[in-house]
């Protein structure tokens, strides 16, 4: 589609998180993909099939969380 | 700070709208950018004004506004 | 649903962008809906199914993207 | 702005829970309103200090909270 | 997963709205559920299927609507 | 407020990601918080200042970040 090249970008969002695809689970519409990071913790993210596909997502490659601050939460046990 | 390298990268984000910057309005913790889309519609996104100035953001410049489709609504008048 | 009677309000997102819609493909829970704006770029929604019914989209249709300005982030090349 | 002439539109948001201001707090970039619900509860809504400003929320006036369907979540006790 | 013990913890989010669930819809990624407030609004969320199986959500269970402040627009008729 | 009485609560944000307050930045309504991960990443929030406040948010402190699985996206370089 027209204004998603898919080229390379620097973007706004405060978060890059570098972790590992997990596992990816894929509905007709929406995408669920895991990531491991590096500490152990782990990242869920869902993103539209066609994005997945797009990016061509796949176990083992080393992607990025990515999230708008304003997106995050606190927790506090 | 690590893991914002500020490196290019394709995202998922399904939405990258080409504009120009028409305004910039910094605040200590958020700064609203409104951009100019070729049509002549606008764009106003508010982003942390630590990226407004990590990506050198100026009137005049040309950028993307990128959006999640999941954050799209749609209105009908 | 009670507080969902679909009528016209002005709501606070400032983001109005004007387009026609190109596509709609529906899942069981999401929908999704590419506009066309003006300008050629277009801008892809994801809906939940029943708001898309709710709402009568159809090929064609004059309709606004809608987004929180929160929601939209910037890149650049 | 263009695009943002503040009429009245159907949105696709799932969620329009009325309710009535009882207070704004504003910022120079963002402004929060907090909404009494019918049954006791509040909302807390942070928008642009100019779509405040741009709808002339007042203490007391009826307004609904609106959120998208994808941005709620459910806690447990 | 990792990370994620369903642990009870205090959270950042603004909104905790009290409310009884009225039903559940399961998609093969994401769940939609319906939620009825006290004053008879209604909210309605979609949440990954996994949380939904996880928290163990049932009609009639009594639950919180949790949304981010920044989430929440506000709509004037 | 009612509603948001700060007790612990299971909530269906799929990602609550264990990190320690690094640094804390207050605004009139919104607060910038940034989290050190594990593994030597970190992730950035914005919240509102009362619930920072609210959180007794200190550095050093052990919190998670939490989102929503839909707000997470996917970047590749």
């Amino acid at each position: 589609m027209k204004g998603y090249a898919g080229d390379p970008m620097k973007i706004s969002a405060r978060n890059h998180v570098p972790g590992t695809v997990k596992s990816i689970k894929k509905g007709p519409v929406n995408t669920e993909v895991i990531l491991g990071l590096e500490g152990g913790a782990e990242i869920v993210s869902v993103i539209t099939t066609y994005s997945a596909e797009r990016l061509g997502l796949k176990e083992g490659a080393k992607v990025f969380a990515i999230m708008k601050a304003s997106e995050v939460m606190i927790g506090v046990d």
